[in-house]
């Protein structure tokens, strides 16, 4: 994020943000690739004191790293090269918070396949998402961004999802058969989802946020804008209880196509990563 | 719909798409006349799975019809050629369920006479919409699109209006003076608006469904965006019931102007005709 | 706002109208320049009778007047030459309402210094806005839109701001200090905060209405899109709260930014100046 | 355009601009009914003073009539409502220069026939256009903008048409029948095409400029941007030498449609309309 | 193209189009996925009449095939897949003048090195583009879009490049090291450069187009839109002297990225390539 | 620019770029003030290799310094605070060649102010611009854009103006009666300009570049989009040229307004910038 020198540097900060601007396997509305320089400027609007936290979340540090170039040779290998550079990486940063910013959702089982190992599988993991992205294989690849989850159920089923409203018959039958905890988008209408989805997480938990989760009319800007989603304060509702209860690892934000006219996209993700890092480093 | 063969027959289908990309007496924004074509590009990310359905609609085959090209010799003209062409296809169509995607509002009045008639007056009509539509008149013409629900009334008073948030005296007068059932939007905030929708509408029904109803946050891409407007979820709650309770002997989605950025409208409009067809085609 | 000349004429209007385009100090999205001229081109396509009021505001007669061109040597200069022209507008207009349309938000303590004088103090300030706009000072001057309403506290500090998201901590130690009465966003989240935000205003009411007071899905519009913010209803419910129980004196709608593909914002704008003549002139 | 009144009046003025917003048959890219006041509006940023004349045109006085709303009741019915506030504008405005701004193309053959009348047949039309708009009938028409010179053929043949690269074989076979002499795109490429296109007219002209004249480059924002079109200077040459050798008794500008982020475009035509004003009253 | 079915059968048609909808190594403007249906789209306002050739081209016939879906498992295996496709094409095809739509130019090295082994090596390629894509390798892979023209180079350097305008010192020296005929930008301002392209080529000629040849001013969507570029007359000069003094064997059209608000550029698209078919089934 | 730090620390470049985002006086389509953001983050994707130099500019060392935030305050005061950075920068300088990026045309005066003190009055100004410049004042200031050249003109009158195409008549008095030496826009239609506008220049040379010399076709992402502007390679013969010829001891580059859509002027500006460099930095 866009801070001064002294509340950036790696050493003291809490919090680190790794830009990740991949895109290779849009399936519709491209841009993603330009989502973390987005969120890096719109960061830049972003008050630096949080009103419902009352104090500077950036007080605690947050760094950001240079954006990576992952390979263009394929997502296979481009998730095996961002696996290995979240490994060097986790173990730098001991105890600081990690967050990666996308870039399409396909990055993420690198981070979530280092945790688990970290942890000896003894991770969760909260998806907040319109799409399963449960599929075995899509165009003609396991790594396609529609299949993230399914990668990340190799290694642990212990999944969260969160405002699903667009999968396919093989999706749903997966979560039926695996026991997938599920809060589908018209389920959010009811009281007592936050609670149902927090109930679902172990101790340990990996975010990994796409933000097509928010409804169009939030966050038009997104690959594909699917109608009845969660609003800013469902999304606050939620982080603030996980945050409250569980013990956070890691966290990503994917998926923001920040394309022309939509500069209120951005902020809001900007916002969104600093409220998780607020919530995270609270004292 | 974008549909591979198989299911998009017109033997096999129990669902017909109509595109009628009509536009000749715009008031404000145009672009209604590219509506159908971005519904329909829109659709081919439309997931088949409905998980509040859990089922896929599709099975049931949707046939989707050329664009038919109405004259540009005005509106009156244009509107008797497609009453010709609707009495036409509701002949072949038999129990098909079809469904017309505009172009301007005007187009309405066609299909909903044809109706009447095929009824012998036993009809009822759901608007939703944020327009009344009910002007005598409008820019020297009987049959611009701020008059489709007038040249309704002319031959059924069964109408149930929700959303109405932009009207004239006029118009005011001709609801109280027919008794035309109306949810403003307003009145939308209180519980009970949808069962009192669906009680003002007879056993048959058409549904005209303008997408100003939604709020210009949901569907910015339209003509005249009054704010107010109804949810994704209202226009749900409002359609499950209708669907449930009455007989839909056919619909339109109209008004979408699918101006630049505005992808999110069109996919919004394209998942609201295949839930109406999943509404309609449920076992 | 558009209207013909028997409902647009000074002598017999009731409203008054006053379009300051004025943009200096901007901080992220520039426009709110052009904010004035697309309020009142949208204004041609708002309805003039209200179905909640039921009757036609206009025909109290809104004059508009023509806009202002505030020298471009300066904030501070161009602040004193509009509290100049207030000073002569409202001794002219009687008890005409005037509502002035920004520009941006630093042209609002010239009408609100102007009043304090004439009302002898006796004025509160009723401010909805995402920002507190309390800085001492910012970008070298303390004119500029973001200390807006430090300068009016040191006229007044009977000040209810309400959906305010972002502020300092110096803002917010002010806030605490001087005793203003703020419901932060999210506190509109609970039943009450119409009636609070009420409460604390005295007989004599002018509002200064941001429009980034508006969550970014209802107004994308807008300098610095603040997430979580308020809707029109969240709005109408507040104005007519306000309007019925106290004197509303003076107001000004600023800030919006009309950008490309934003009509609904413009129009949302119009429609809502056009419902606060209509509340203000209430029979 | 955009004047001070002692600049303006009707009575003091040399030319006379119709806004004739109408548009009812479009092709593709709709919009042109938002011409006359995006030209309108940016009239206000054209400088004055002519480098080329060495004075300000404006001088000779520029009276700006209210838009007229034509009927929305068809494309035949619209044009005889034109036709016959022509004639008496023309009545009227006497030997003031009356310039109309569309619109589409369409409305030009009132303006030709009314001045063919009064002139008992001494007319010649100058045509720019990427179209040859000489079809007999277009989608269920007459009166389509792509028939609007076979309506000014029937009254006349004295055309001369430059810039022309769109045309049907049947459009072709026209040209070649009635003599049209033609100017393609391809051959400006060559020295003497200007001389070539004013001998083609005789002492009396009436000017119809269709915007799409230009190169998509220089006029993106119109309906159907043809590839390979004339510059500015292309314009400017051609202008000077009709205005310098004959009689130009009227002319339009139509099919600008000011679609978002497409200012240079109204600029441009701004500019234009103002540099014919110039050309025509010159002392 | 968009042409009725008798006109656009395999059996009697002389072209083909085959669209490839490839995109995954974009560097900065994405969008080049959607380039091949923005030109079909635009293709229904092209005119079938051209004047220059004075006949109707597509009477030849036009076969359109469906989009192809490439692998998203990476360039190499999407080029490998594409080769394939290729053989299977031109065998079928015969004779018919087979013309790729992009995507991204990554692609063009398929149908080259299928056209290299059906011509046993006699094959020069005529490249129009802003760069040479002459890199060895590029952001972890060798068949990134910006190596298009090495992969070719291993194949054949028989290359004529026009239009060069954007390279890296390593490009320069294999121009230099292989002798690659190339025409950079600034040397189109001088006379002859059409003539020096065209003998720089062999007997039978594959033509690459990338749009980027043109100036931004022509075609602004784009990725890399490099300012100093050719227009549509310096295309049209090249390619009649190509078509008419060489045997074009196949063509492809790159790069088209039809983000929103640039029509003008997929209509040229679209020109250009029925332009390419006119000239290529000349009698 | 965007480059690696071995080519872009202060001690080894000859070059310094200083992003100046300031706007405070705009007229008519605001955007200025994120010019300098949107040159540099253009200028990542600008080929470091330039083939008519048969070079890298870039490794003469081209050294960025950060955003200067200037007061808004006023403009006077934001030129005072501009002339004093600017004294303290030259003096740090020493031979490297500064280049400044604006913003609004108004921060021009500060550098030419201190270059005419720093060479004893030995200086020319090259202006590149649609508009003259030469007003006494504009909208309450003198320091107003619109009289940037008016300013530079109370020190030095040896001013050579290339593109002009929108001035007033009272600009024109002033170009005559000072002599300064101009090329309208229509006069480079004719052979020679170029030479004149160099031997109007002394040995000394400023540049100040308004990117709308420019025509819109080719930087439409400007305040005041003049047609029949400059073309890019109009402007590579005429700083070709002068550097060639002159000593070229500063520059600027403003106006560029880069709103959405509009990637290739910035794209464009870039490389102008960096072209501008090469030709400083020739061996």
């Amino acid at each position: 994020m866009d801070l001064p020198p002294e509340l950036a540097s790696w050493e003291d900060s809490a919090a680190v943000v790794l830009p990740i601007p991949y895109e290779a396997t849009v399936s519709w509305g491209a841009g993603a690739r330009e989502g973390p320089a987005a969120i890096i400027e719109a960061s830049k609007y972003v008050e630096w004191y949080d009103e419902e936290l009352d104090r500077e979340p950036c007080e605690a540090g947050i760094h950001t790293l240079p954006e990576i170039q992952l390979t263009s040779a394929g997502p296979e290998a481009a998730v095996r090269e961002l696996r290995a550079l979240y490994d060097d990486l986790l173990e730098a940063a001991g105890d600081r918070f990690v967050i990666g910013l996308g870039g399409e959702h396909s990055i993420s089982s690198a981070p979530v396949h280092a945790w688990v190992d970290r942890l000896d599988g003894d991770l969760s993991i909260l998806q907040l998402d319109a799409h399963s992205d449960l599929r075995q294989e899509y165009h003609g690849t396991r790594w396609n961004h529609a299949c993230v989850m399914r990668r990340v159920l190799e290694r642990t089923d212990r999944i969260s999802a969160v405002g699903i409203r667009a999968l396919t018959s093989e999706e749903r039958a997966v979560i039926r058969e695996r026991g997938i905890a599920t809060i589908f988008a018209h389920e959010m209408r009811r009281p007592g989802w936050v609670e149902r989805a927090v109930e679902a997480l172990g101790g340990n938990v990996y975010i990994t946020f796409d933000v097509d989760f928010f409804d169009p009319a939030f966050v038009p800007a997104t690959g594909t804008p699917e109608p009845g989603g969660g609003s800013w304060w469902d999304a606050m509702d939620l982080l603030s209880a996980v945050f409250g209860e569980r013990n956070v690892v890691g966290a990503d934000v994917v998926e923001l196509a920040p394309r022309r006219g939509e500069e209120p996209s951005a902020f809001l993700a900007a916002k969104l990563v600093y409220k998780m890092i607020g919530l995270r480093t609270r004292p």
